[in-house]
């Protein structure tokens, strides 16, 4: 195998063997392959794409370059949640333990934040003592016990995709559908699991701007799961504005153990039901949407969810006292509400302005290797549609500096669009690609 | 200067900056651009091109990675010639000391072959004792003494260029019209020349398989070089026949001698003759292409080219015997006819299948760290139109090995196609770009 002759091949929108993807990435996982020839051929992917038969095989080529979890000694069947980004998307901490509830384990294997966009596992590690860094027969315990476990991507699960990946955020050929598709299925299928329910987003907070490229991202990602012989579905959501009233890291776990409590915002529950409600189905623990529905409202106002969630947090070190009282989940020094300047009707919140304020404040990362201030984040924030009179909270921010907090505040006063009447509301959840 | 942003630019198609594209080769060049970066904008580069006013910021930023060689002690107008390449191209060698006979000095800074291409520091260096590596000091000392002189890229002319061929080598990116033009121009532009001649083939035997990319590229690189503010001009020539009868390293010396006394064979006189005369109409040491080959013609016949080559030689360590006598450049133990099979005309020559052939025989390079021979090759390679008999030698082989032999002696024999009657001839030398 000569690198460059495959490289060629796809400059050249030749469909590439499996053999030769097979050694490309095995070649570039082991060091034998330079990063100058693996960003090349990425180039070279970007303008030319993949088949659906390349990208099932280079997905299976760097899923196969780590191990795959070992789930065997769990008698359940087993189904996992991926949501493409968005701002305030903190969907798995309460899916989690409420799909896991009825029956259904949930090896959940998440990432990090960068840029706008929150990540599952810095959110988790808020709660104080909390690991994500559990071995996989530690892992694999915590799901036989708790029926689900929320950790993060360990240097044995796909490996080539880890590299890759790094690789990729440098030479400007992230935004490529194969691409992506790859990375994200090798390491969603390397948990072990029998299915897998996409949540892909689009809008102005999403990192898929428009739905068309959103569907073709979904249809991607269900074509590969399928060949590689999972059950997949995919739903496309509107991420125009924010999931829940909260994004941050502290604060969104204070609003999932609100949800967990029969309490969370609307938008935000409706979306973790429909996503929840469809692994009951592909794992056929439900037969239709209403039986998936009553199971899950059953696991949420016993009361259940949040015990299995609480049981989770504690397997893997973290105080369940932060659970029953989120007041001592890190808190930020200074508060500061960001008032309406009219009267009117909330027409609009803009996700993007909304994720770039709780950036600025320091939540997320701007680099993979920058530290997160887990107190930090916006909380409150109102809902498109709600009337509000001047001087009202639009939101409250949780700072801890002063100039942070002011950059903040310019940011997110431009976030909310107050107008005499309301804009008509879009729908949250759009089709469903299977 | 965020080096993914300007990768990112590229990959959508939108024109650099001048600062941009200078800060991206500075720092590939210091090593702070590390060659995946360079590799990806490479790869976005073929497939959305360059404008002019950006191939000539990366020529100049290439160029200027390095030194200029400073040829202001020599008082007389500098010329080059530089070709693309191609089958028995021993151009340079009669080229360079015709030129200086007629006033002009020839700073000629060569390159190695590779593939079935030759090069002329490989063909010098046949000579016992011939030195390409001398300093730039030395340079300019026998350019000033001889008028011209034949030396291999040091490492002080333009690095980022030396670097970047390297890397373009590996991951596909070496078809770029753009990245070809800087790469040329940036080492030629580096000689301190005022005027250069461009020899852009195509054909069987070239790098540019047809004359419309030939124009494309000849086009590119005389643009360039009126921008970087020198006087330029581009023959465009078929390369579907080797030029001469002589195609390897010793025996090209040999052919080149036998040209500089007057004894040449048509098609490289022709050659030659023409592209001498563009020096000297750029330089203004002739105004008209009669007046030019007038004082070539002299230069030639009055001995004065052949005893110009043979002092240059000598300037730079080679033995000035072997040029009086040829037979003492490396000589192959093997010497071998291939004979015509049947009576009739030789109808084409491959210029392809010779470089292969003579590749086979070990007088070229597969990678750039191979060794080559000097004393291999072959000669006495008929023209098309030549009628011959059957048992007539068609070329002599010359060879160290005899597998070796045994190969090249089945890849020439598809070189030449003898048929009842003459193919209509082609022009060897087509449009002149400027």
């Amino acid at each position: 195998m000569i690198p460059q002759w495959i490289i060629e091949q796809k400059r050249d929108g030749q469909e590439l063997d499996e053999r030769d993807i097979r050694a490309f990435i095995d070649g570039y996982a082991s060091g034998e392959i330079p990063d100058y020839q693996m960003s090349a051929l990425a180039m070279a992917i970007y303008f030319q794409g993949m088949t659906a038969e390349e990208t099932g095989v280079l997905t299976d080529a760097m899923m196969r370059s780590g191990q795959i979890i070992d789930t065997s000694a769990i008698d359940k069947p087993k189904a996992d949640k991926h949501s493409t980004g968005g701002i305030g998307d903190k969907v798995s901490l309460i899916l989690a333990p409420l799909v896991a509830c009825c029956g259904v384990a949930v090896p959940m294997i998440s990432g990090r934040g960068l840029g706008i966009t929150g990540g599952t596992l810095d959110k988790m590690e808020s709660i104080p003592g909390y690991r994500c860094d559990l071995s996989e027969s530690e892992f694999v315990d915590v799901i036989a016990e708790c029926g689900c476990s929320i950790i993060g991507q360990t240097e044995k699960i796909a490996p080539a995709d880890k590299k890759f990946y790094a690789l990729r955020d440098v030479t400007a050929t992230v935004p490529s559908i194969p691409l992506i598709t790859a990375s994200i299925m090798s390491k969603k299928l390397a948990e072990g699991i029998d299915a897998l329910v996409l949540d892909v987003k689009h809008g102005g907070g999403a990192f898929m701007k428009n739905p068309e490229d959103a569907r073709r991202l979904a249809e991607s990602l269900v074509d590969t799961g399928k060949k590689m012989g999972k059950k997949v579905v995919a739903l496309l959501t509107d991420m125009n504005e924010p999931l829940g009233r909260a994004v941050g890291n502290s604060v969104e776990v204070g609003e999932a153990i609100e949800c967990l409590r029969g309490e969370g915002p609307r938008d935000l529950m409706d979306i973790v039901m429909k996503l929840s409600g469809q692994m009951l189905i592909l794992t056929e623990v439900a037969d239709s949407e209403e039986e998936a529905l009553a199971k899950l409202e059953d696991a949420l106002e016993s009361g259940r969810a949040y015990e299995k969630f609480r049981r989770m947090v504690e397997s893997q070190g973290g105080d369940p006292a932060a659970i029953d009282d989120p007041s001592q989940l890190p808190q930020a020094e200074i508060e500061s509400r960001l008032e309406a300047e009219s009267d009117g009707v909330v027409a609009a919140v803009d996700a993007e302005k909304i994720g770039k304020a709780a950036l600025e404040l320091g939540s997320g990362r701007v680099k993979t290797s920058d530290d997160v201030d887990h107190a930090v984040g916006i909380s409150a924030i109102v809902k498109s549609g709600t009337r509000v009179s001047r001087g009202d909270a639009l939101a409250v921010l949780h700072a801890n500096d002063a100039d942070r907090l002011e950059d903040a505040r310019a940011t997110l006063n431009e976030a909310f669009l107050v107008a005499e009447n309301p804009l008509a509301p879009g729908n949250l959840i759009g089709e469903i690609v299977q």
